[in-house]
C-alpha cells in the first residue's frame, strides 16, 4: 500500500497569515502539477494581476471566471464550474485555487470537493470577510431554493493564505461585511480586540494586518476545537440566527443590503435578548448598539415582516428538532450556545431594533 | 463544550450483515427523532412493505420516491430530493434512510451529505450489487455531463444494513451486476470465494447469505484500510477502467446493457493485459473468460468504437496526471495497482475481446 501523506484529508490545514503570505505560499502550491484558478470578474480585474505578480509560476494556469455576487452563489454557477473542469480534463491531482471573497471560497470549495469526489483546493481570500471568516473553517456551500448555504458540506482546504495586500481593492460595502464579523469575535471571545476597536469607525483604522491576524486566529482556534459545529463553534452563530433571516428576506425581495448590515442588526437583537435573559450590564448593551450604529446603517425593517422572518428562521440549519437555538452573550468577550429562546422574546428583540434608533 | 459522540463523522461505520439484520437495525435507527426514507418506484412497491414490516416504528416516516434507473442518477433528481427535504423542513437531526440499489445509495448519500452541510444517512441495500459493493465504502455521487460519478464525494453512512431478504425481489439483470463484483473480489483478493464459484452459473447458487457476507467483508476490509483510495483500494478498480468506458459509451448511445456485462467485459480485457504483462498462467486466463461467458453475454462492440472508449477513459477519475493507470492481476486472488498500460496494449485487449468469442 503506497502512502501519499500530503493529500490525506485528515491532515491539519496550513494557515499562512499576514504581509507577504502570498509570496511564501509558492512553497505550498509548487507541489501540484496543475493549477486551476477560480475568480469572478471583479477579482480577475483587480486581484489576479497582483496574485500572478507574486506567484509567477501560476501565470500559465487555466482560469475559470464566474459572475460576482451573493445572489449568484447558486447551483447554476456550480454546474458551470463542473462543466469547465470537465472540459479542461481536470484530474484528481489538480489543485484549485479559490481567489476571491466569501462567494468564491464557498462555491469553489463546494465544487472542488464534489468534483470527481474531491480535488484539493486552497483559499486565497481577497475580501476582509473572506480573510477573517468565510475562507476559514471548511464550511462550503451554495444558496438553494432561497435558503442560504442549503446545499454544501464541511470540508477543509489544504491551506488558507491570508495576505492583506488585497484589501486596497475593496469597496466600502465589502469592508463592512468583514468588519461585522471582526466585531463579533470581539463580543464572543476576544475582549481585547473589542476594546481596541470600540467607539471607532472602520474608516479610521489603519493597522489592518494586526486586526486580521487576531480575528483569523480567533476563528481558527474555534474551528480547530469543533470542526463539525457540535459545540463551541456554535458561538460563532451569535447574531446570525436573526441576522440570516434578515439577509434572506431582503435577498428574496431583491433589496440590496450587505451581509454586514444584516449581521450587525442580528447582533443588536441578540444582544438585547442576552440582556433580557442574563445579568448582562445595560451599559454594555448600549456600548454594543452604539458601536454598530457608528459603522452600519439600520435595515429598513417594519413589524409586518416579522412573520416572514420566523418562517425563514425555522428553515435555518441551526434549527435542531424544530427548536430555535441561539448563541448569546454572557458579557462582552464571552458567549454561550444552545439557548432556546421563545418566540415572544425574539419578536420583542426585533421590535426593539425597529423602535430604538 | 457539549459532546454528542454518536454523530461524530470520524466514528467507524457500523455494519450489520446477514439474515435478520433488518430487525436488529431498529436499535440503530431508534436514536433518531425523525426519519426520511428515500426509494424509487420499484423499491417502493417491492421492498418498502418488507422494510416497514420488520421495522414498524418507521411506518409513519416521510417517503421520498424518485424515478429508478442508472440514467436518472443525475443532478435533476438531486435537485428534486433537496427540494423535498427543504419542503419537509428537514433539519440536521434527521436521519435519511437510503433503501434501494446502487443508484439510491449513491444519489441518496450525495444528497444527504450535502443537505445543510450534511445530515446522517444509513444504507439499506436491496440489490446484490448494493449489498456487496455500492452501499459500502462511502463513495457517493451522480453522473454528470455523460461521465459516471463525475460529481460526488467520499462520505460514510452511519451504518450499512445488509439483509438478504430483499434478494427475492430482484430481476435477472440486477443479479448479474452484483455477481460481476462478487467474482471481482474472488479475482483480486479472495481465491477461496472464486474457487467456490468457478464454473457455476449464478442461477445455480442457493446459499447467497454466505456469499454476500464474504463479499461484503472483502470490500469492508479494503475500504477500512484505504478510505480515500490512495493505495490498496485501487485494486477494486480491476476491470473498471475499460469496463466503465464500455458502460459510459452504451449509456451515451442509449443502448441498454447492465453494469455487470460492462464490468465482466472489462475484466476479460484487463485479465488479457495482465496475462501479457506478467507471468500469469494462460489456463487461469481461460478459466476467467469461461466463467464470465457462462454468466454474461458479450457486449456488441466493434473496432470502430475504440477511439471513443479512449476518449472516455481519459476523463476517468482514475486518471492521474494524464496517465491511464490500471489495477491488474498477478494471479487469481492477487491484484496490483498503479500500473501504467500503454495505449496499444489496451487496444489489443479490446480487439481480443471482440475476436475471441
Amino acid at each position: 500500500m503506497k502512502s501519499s501523506p500530503v493529500f490525506l484529508d485528515t491532515k491539519p490545514v496550513s494557515y499562512v497569515i499576514g504581509i507577504d503570505s502570498l509570496v511564501y505560499s509558492s512553497r505550498i502550491i509548487e507541489k501540484y502539477q496543475r493549477i486551476i484558478i477560480l475568480v469572478d470578474e471583479n477579482v480577475k480585474q483587480h486581484c489576479l494581476p497582483v496574485f500572478t505578480k507574486s506567484l509567477p509560476s501560476v501565470e500559465s494556469s487555466d482560469v475559470i471566471c464566474i459572475k460576482s455576487g451573493e445572489e449568484r452563489k447558486n447551483l447554476e454557477q456550480s454546474v458551470y464550474i463542473w462543466n469547465e473542469l470537465t472540459r479542461m480534463n481536470v484530474d484528481r491531482d489538480t489543485l484549485m485555487i479559490n481567489l476571491g471573497g466569501g462567494v468564491i471560497t464557498d462555491i469553489g470549495g463546494f465544487v472542488a470537493s464534489t468534483f470527481k469526489r474531491g480535488i484539493a483546493f486552497i483559499n486565497y481570500p481577497t475580501s476582509l470577510l473572506g480573510m477573517v471568516d468565510a475562507a476559514i473553517g471548511g464550511k462550503t456551500g451554495i444558496d438553494f431554493s432561497n435558503y442560504k448555504n442549503q446545499v454544501g458540506l464541511f470540508t477543509d482546504p489544504k491551506s488558507v493564505v491570508i495576505d492583506p495586500v488585497f484589501l486596497s481593492t475593496l469597496e466600502d460595502k465589502h469592508w463592512q461585511s468583514g468588519f461585522a464579523e471582526v466585531l463579533k469575535y470581539g463580543l464572543i471571545i476576544d475582549r481585547d480586540l473589542w476594546r481596541s476597536l470600540a467607539g471607532k469607525n472602520f474608516r479610521e483604522i489603519d493597522d489592518w494586518n494586526t486586526i486580521i491576524t487576531k480575528a483569523a486566529r480567533d476563528k481558527i482556534d474555534i474551528v480547530r476545537h469543533d470542526f463539525l459545529e457540535k459545540g463551541i463553534r456554535k458561538n460563532l452563530n451569535y447574531g446570525h440566527t436573526i441576522g440570516h433571516a434578515f439577509e434572506s428576506y431582503f435577498l428574496k425581495k431583491g433589496i440590496p443590503i450587505t451581509h454586514g448590515q444584516a449581521i450587525a442588526a442580528g447582533m443588536i437583537c441578540e444582544a438585547w435578548i442576552s440582556q433580557k435573559l442574563y445579568e448582562f450590564d445595560k451599559e454594555q448593551l448600549n456600548e454594543i448598539i452604539n458601536m454598530f450604529d457608528i459603522n452600519f446603517s439600520r435595515l429598513p425593517i417594519d413589524d409586518s415582516m416579522i412573520p416572514e422572518f420566523f418562517a425563514i428562521m425555522r428553515h435555518d440549519k441551526k434549527v435542531r428538532s424544530g427548536k430555535l437555538n441561539f448563541s448569546l452573550l454572557r458579557r462582552i468577550g464571552k458567549a454561550i450556545h444552545n439557548i432556546e429562546v421563545n418566540a415572544n422574546l425574539i419578536t420583542d428583540s426585533i421590535k426593539f431594533y425597529i423602535n430604538n434608533q
